[in-house]
């Protein structure tokens, strides 16, 4: 080994930690663990059945491109079903030329971060934001510089106020991330005019919007909220990421783009370098899931059933959680956010909960300027309800030991 | 849009051309032309039928792991297959702790970028080398110092003149760029004696060496050459990467790299943020192929195809090709390079050649230095025996119009 092989790193490397959540998922993979922490999908939710019958016919009629190289740009059929799907939903200027398919929309976040910035630049975020997001940022060398939430998300005073301030010192950041639907992980939905003034905002100081959307189909209650990129009427202020990995499956890595043609060039020129091309295989068998019209009826399916597992874990919060904690109720997505008294710290919580055998993640890892110490994530979608209930109570428990040993 | 999107782009981004291979093959792909541009495998390489009946058992068996999220590293099974092949050929040190999958090999040339590259930093590669590594490695700010190659490969003389000269001005290069089996694009394979030369001469100035080895299973002749991770004994100083491109399915998109755990470290945190994991439905299908004894088979039915194939194209070029135009007779992968005599331009000859129906890639796109206008790489791999006859017999056809219009 070379002797110098630490400092021979690049900057991005010497950066890099270990993603938080995905060392913390080792830990909680002990089988006596009830964990809250990842941000896994129901394996129930899989139709195993219907990929059989479609890995059989794509590979019997269409199996030689399946397995060949594709285009960088995405599978045809497939950037023309996305692109139909948003014209069904009313935005009648996306064609297939404002789509591009990602190696999952972790490569989205990635991307983003390669092809806006360089060592030192700023970007936006909310208080609290998605890890991989912040982590892909990051790795560029980009400086998160964090906007607090309401209940509705992003505030947009503090947005302004920020970004006035920013301009004054003659800064302007490349660009602003945003989840507004089940936000991850606070939960909450920004609602249609919380979504029009940050649209403002951004557009009256010339900034990107990044709508980060791997959630958005699910939503068991409450009405849609138009996406940042329809209220842009497609003029390109706006890029949204999408995903197949919450609506149908993560193990097939798969996501979207969705973006102005010169944005969309910009990805493609960048995964010509990273990958090359997302597998023509799983694009196909997705192309064939939309065609059967088992798409919908299964993301019909995962949404019944991450609704019926929130309820049960929003019954048993209200029946087991001690006095002082708060947590959020979403419409959607995969997780809730729970708020411990002021003082109180997640992670000594977290040290008492392993014991008692539940696991989650401290909120802290995302808030980019080092807050919600108080606060942690939990996810609904991946335990059996009869899970989530046993897991908050184990949970509640140990808030009561964390209070006990306060007092 | 914002009106200043070209300015806010990252450098990388501003410096991210359209990969010249990828818009070509986009060029050629009318029916009529008989293309030797891209590297892909014959689509007679793919075992569909055995493809059939694996996925068929991996979702009955293991359906919901193979739909889920995996580990960052790889599947397991897979991690301890690989690594069983490499103690199986003599690299008795090599333990799971020493791979990781990748989203295909061109991941694996992008990670290296993003970990040993910043921007500036110079690496050494050779004069011609792959334009898939140089474009990853410059979207880093990489600057490739190219190293002129003799008919064994990068020149050991050249590198040490260089290095002693980058030596003497306080520069370090960050790694050392190889192909050594069947180079892509010049198709020769580097004798064990160069590699010993080359290693100790990266020892001596203490730099890795990216052993870059998407062609080692696919020789047609002469005798395997040691690698240069086995030359080094696991020491350290070598990072290999390998794919299932060539040897199994490019539509997987899926590749391996081998390298000392601290290094394997750095590709895990880079992954994580990058997209994640490899998809591990494919990483499932892809162990069950090994575990039946199919892998093998298949790799050997691709050998045994593609040799006659360069056989049939080799005897073409003798029968066809005018004076003064020299090719390599590789022993393996799937290029070979075919040289002009000097004073001619592969550029100029492109467009005859188009005309007539045949199309390859510039040399010049693989040299770092502006060189190899006279130089072209063909594929042997994908067309047909008989479409390969032919297409030589139209390139011949073109370079002797070429001849006549500078005469």
């Amino acid at each position: 080994m070379v002797s110098d092989y630490k400092e021979i790193l690049s900057d991005s490397a010497k950066g890099m930690k270990r993603s938080a959540i995905r060392e913390l998922l080792k830990l909680t993979q002990k089988p006596e663990i009830i964990s809250f922490a990842g941000g896994l999908p129901a394996k129930e939710s899989f139709p195993l059945e219907q990929l059989q019958e479609i890995c059989a016919e794509v590979i019997a009629t269409d199996g030689a491109a399946a397995c060949q190289y594709g285009s960088t740009e995405g599978v045809p059929e497939l950037l023309e079903i996305l692109a139909q799907r948003y014209r069904d939903q009313g935005l009648s200027y996306v064609t297939k030329e404002n789509i591009t398919i990602i190696t999952s929309s972790q490569q989205g976040l990635d991307t983003v971060g390669k092809i806006f910035l360089n060592r030192g630049d700023k970007y936006i975020c909310e208080l609290p934001s998605y890890l991989g997001a912040l982590g892909a940022f990051n790795s560029y060398g980009g400086v998160g510089v964090g906007i607090p939430q309401d209940e509705q998300g992003m505030s947009a005073v503090e947005l302004e106020k920020t970004l006035a301030e920013m301009k004054a010192k003659g800064e302007k950041p490349k660009f602003i991330y945003l989840i507004p639907d089940f936000q991850n992980p606070a939960g909450m939905t920004m609602p249609e005019a919380r979504r029009i003034e940050i649209l403002n905002i951004a557009k009256k100081y010339e900034i990107m919007v990044v709508e980060d959307s791997p959630y958005r189909e699910l939503r068991f209650s409450g009405k849609p909220q138009r996406m940042l990129y329809d209220l842009d009427n497609g003029e390109g202020n706006v890029i949204t990421l999408g995903t197949f990995s919450k609506i149908f499956m993560p193990g097939f890595r798969m996501g979207w783009v969705l973006a102005h043609p010169m944005v969309i060039d910009n990805f493609v020129k960048a995964k010509q370098s990273t990958d090359l091309c997302t597998s023509a295989f799983l694009q196909k068998i997705t192309v064939k899931f939309f065609q059967k019209n088992y798409f919908d009826a299964n993301v019909k399916k995962i949404v019944d059933m991450y609704r019926s597992k929130l309820e049960a874990m929003l019954g048993a919060f209200e029946k087991y959680m001690p006095e002082g904690v708060t947590w959020t109720r979403p419409e959607g997505g995969l997780f809730l956010f729970l708020t411990l008294p002021e003082g109180y710290d997640a992670e000594e919580l977290f040290q008492i909960a392993i014991e008692k055998n539940v696991a989650f993640v401290l909120g802290t890892v995302f808030f980019v300027n080092g807050g919600g110490k108080n606060t942690m994530r939990i996810n609904f979608s991946y335990m059996s309800e009869e899970m989530n209930i046993e897991g908050v109570k184990r949970l509640a428990d140990a808030i009561k030991e964390l209070y006990a040993r306060k007092k």
